[in-house]
């Protein structure tokens, strides 16, 4: 551009600073308003049809023959009624692939997750997504304050982080464990801060009957609606994770039987390492990661026909010179995406993660956070857990990270805005007005678009060399740090309605005289 | 894993210290062979075949309309008596949208481009990839030495990082401008170090007829065939940039007769940005570089029919309140998609880019890069340009840079290996023998496979935090800067017969004696 147009340019960004219609300025920050973004390309296939196929038939084989151990009592004893096999003094539990294929029919394919803000609902399945917060990490740091256990005090922070940013559209679970908080009232302080704090969708740990029920009580509270009412419309989601290989454990199994049966959502996630809990091989993993995954969508739908359930993956290699989990790489690439056509094959909602191993925000947390993206987004990922914050393979949430992450689920979601192809957007008379040579800065066309034409970065620095310079070569990292800070310093709690937040309140403060839940862990 | 477990897994990295079949342990690096990797995915279609159908559409409508200007009276002369119509007093020529269409027909979907070792040539077009070096940076910056301007012996060191990198298959051009050599000589020495350190594939830059000459009849040398050889086998490209909007200039059109007559290479790049010099609306601006990117393509059939060329995408957006040039946006990932189903429509090889606004080997570096590799990738690019060490918009060549971007390649490659789906990848047996509870690691199918089971990095660190605090908590960079100059210590040119070596020799010296090209640019 030449220097007048550049003039130009920055007088027409002092004219528009008074609103932007495709960015808001509110909240302290540029960035697109709240939304779902919704895959308008074709997933990736990874596996032909007929490979798809074998991994299922390999799954169902391992149901048949070998099955899965199911460490509770009441849950082997639904499954043998519907029709499994449980193995006469053990935990074992064989399924006929007839049962397995059939009984999952009635599984959702799409059904809505609420909010205690309506316009927070959101669609799960089909080609909606979702991306939740950072969740479960024990540690958390910043560039700051370094690393450090996790703690209430920045838990609420990151939950503020997260409501504040329209790129994070649910809470995984905790974004960090804050436990300074006794394990027995834990859940409750926890889950009253991101009731309060926050107003997106939250998530239950299955850590025991009680808990599951504290927390369906305290979102039916928040959400201001009787327990029929509840039962019929999804308000929280519980994680499920398998003890890989083919175990489900107490805890876990207690989940999908008080979730399933209040229609609530299970997202049922085996969580595999090839060569440590599962095969080496990639076809292998996945076939284990597919039979587990089945086995839980089983009981869901068992305990309730058309309750709720995600498939969800989350396969991954270890580095077999050290047994170090990782993240993002060309494995879970292709893992991620397989098991979206899998999570298709049965018609139910696909959940993937944004993840990396990586101990510093410098390039290698963001190629694999982008390259998991590219593998959760290109497998038609449904729900997106932690998108935003996630560090050292799940072992820190970072709040430089959290907006890292910002940065890239909201490139996601422009990438995935459709390219308009009509006159218009055509310009055949802007190109004829311009002509050979010309500059298309000055056009009418360009004029009456470029406000809003272009995605804006949160992070990005497109500056010259010598300005960038001149500023003290500002890095990524550094630039999420005076974010956040920025972004906290602007934070305003949602609004909630005091009758709710006092009868909220009294919940806690009853269930913590009663002495929360008893805790042997 | 378990302690005996870790042990185990590290014993047996000792064992197999000698050589293992997926990675070389050559040039000082742990990475992939040599190999061209295929998209074995189908690209992502980001517009609809009728969308594409108008862009195309649009297409013709410019050249048939508006037209575009070739500086060039020789071109001029030969496009019209080809039928294409030149306006009286003009540099404007205007095209049939028959013409067109007819014309490019002979245009190969696929050929050969040679290298001075036939173990390096590469395959352009189909589904096979192409990584090339960054190419015409004019400065060039390391961690340690800071930025300089380009100077023959960094010019060098790139030469020889690249030649080593196993994921680079060709030369962009020059990886840094070595402006300290004068330029009517500068590429006679320049390609002579391309030459002589290096045996992959090389560029022309098309700055005049005699330059062109003189870069193809090194490189006959340096292949050691005759003349007639040569002009069957392709053995150079050169990339033509129209100026945009709808100009081609001199130098550049005498590439094209130059270098398409010879059956050599044309990379026909029209430079885009959104708003600039094109329209600001994505469609408007790749009907713009789709008109341009035709033009291009019917002059090299035109001057030889069959004549190889490759359509080449560079479409990207400006920072609207700076003018600054923006990379790896979700603008130029969908133009790059959309550039890659421009040139499927026409059945001739596609060519983008890995680019990066960045001015640090950071987050943002790593992150635009990615998504660019996204774009590129599932737009089926063939041959990928500043494949390695591209910075700050093209203005930087990083040695850290061309490392961490070695990574991202060879995470690609390992991305597009295929997931093999059978009786043994499947593992049932394994995981009979393993049990619901047990672990796979022992197992003799994970012993028997896990040594190359998995992609290494190169970067990555997976360490837990505290083994990586310990060390010093290295980032990213730094440990790219380490790779570099470890590989740069263990660097050995290529063989090359001393009567090639002389002829070459003897070639450089006579021509700089002539006074090399008069330069008054």
């Amino acid at each position: 551009m030449t220097s007048a147009e550049t003039g130009e340019a920055r007088g027409a960004a002092r004219r528009r600073s008074g609103g932007r219609s495709g960015h808001e300025r509110n909240k302290g920050l540029q960035q697109r308003p709240w939304a779902q973004p919704r895959l308008r390309y074709p997933p990736t296939p990874v596996v032909s049809e007929d490979e798809l196929e074998l991994i299922h038939q390999a799954s169902l084989r391992v149901l048949a023959e070998i099955g899965m151990d199911f460490l509770d009592a009441e849950a082997r004893e639904i499954l043998k009624t519907a029709g499994a096999t449980v193995e006469q003094g053990s935990e074992r539990v064989r399924f006929e692939p007839d049962m397995v294929v059939e009984t999952i029919r009635t599984a959702p394919a799409t059904f809505t997750l609420h909010a205690r803000n309506p316009e927070h609902h959101l669609r799960i399945g089909g080609d909606w997504m979702a991306f939740a917060s950072v969740g479960s990490a024990p540690n958390v740091a910043d560039l700051d304050g370094g690393r450090r256990v996790g703690n209430r005090a920045d838990f609420q922070n990151l939950v503020r982080l997260c409501q504040m940013l329209n790129a994070v559209h649910l809470f995984a679970g905790y974004p960090v464990e804050p436990i300074d908080l006794h394990a027995s009232i834990r859940h409750l302080d926890a889950i009253h801060d991101l009731l309060t704090l926050a107003d997106k969708p939250i998530h239950a740990y299955s850590l025991g009957r009680q808990r599951n029920l504290d927390a369906l009580e305290m979102v039916r509270i928040a959400r201001g609606v009787d327990e029929a009412t509840l039962h019929r419309e999804p308000s929280i989601f519980t994680v499920i994770n398998s003890s890989s290989p083919l175990r489900l454990d107490t805890p876990m199994l207690h989940g999908i039987l008080e979730y399933s049966a209040r229609n609530q959502v299970v997202v049922m996630t085996p969580f595999m390492l090839a060569g440590a809990m599962a095969p080496v091989t990639l076809a292998g993993a996945l076939a284990e990661q597919n039979a587990e995954a089945l086995a839980g969508m089983v009981l869901t739908q068992v305990v309730r026909p058309g309750a709720p359930v995600v498939y969800g993956g989350f396969t991954s290699n270890v580095d077999m010179r050290s047994g170090a989990p990782a993240f993002g790489t060309p494995e879970y690439m292709r893992t991620a995406m397989i098991g979206g056509q899998l999570a298709r094959r049965y018609n139910v909602p696909y959940r993937s993660s944004n993840v990396s191993a990586a101990n510093a925000v410098d390039a290698q947390a963001a190629y694999e956070s982008v390259f998991s993206l590219w593998g959760a987004i290109m497998g038609g990922v449904n729900l997106l857990m932690h998108g935003a914050g996630w560090m050292e393979g799940g072992l820190q949430a970072s709040y430089e990270k959290v907006i890292l992450d910002a940065e890239l689920l909201g490139m996601v979601a422009a990438f995935l805005d459709p390219v308009v192809v009509d006159d218009d957007s055509l310009a055949l008379d802007a190109m004829l007005e311009v002509g050979p040579g010309g500059h298309f800065f000055g056009a009418a066309h360009t004029q009456a678009r470029f406000r809003t034409a272009f995605h804006e970065p949160i992070i990005s620095d497109w500056r010259n060399y010598e300005t960038w310079e001149e500023a003290g070569s500002p890095e990524a990292a550094g630039k999420a740090n005076g974010i956040w800070k920025k972004l906290l310093a602007t934070y305003e709690a949602p609004p909630m309605e005091s009758d709710i937040r006092e009868e909220l309140t009294a919940f806690v403060e009853r269930r913590k005289s009663e002495g929360g839940v008893a805790t042997d862990f």
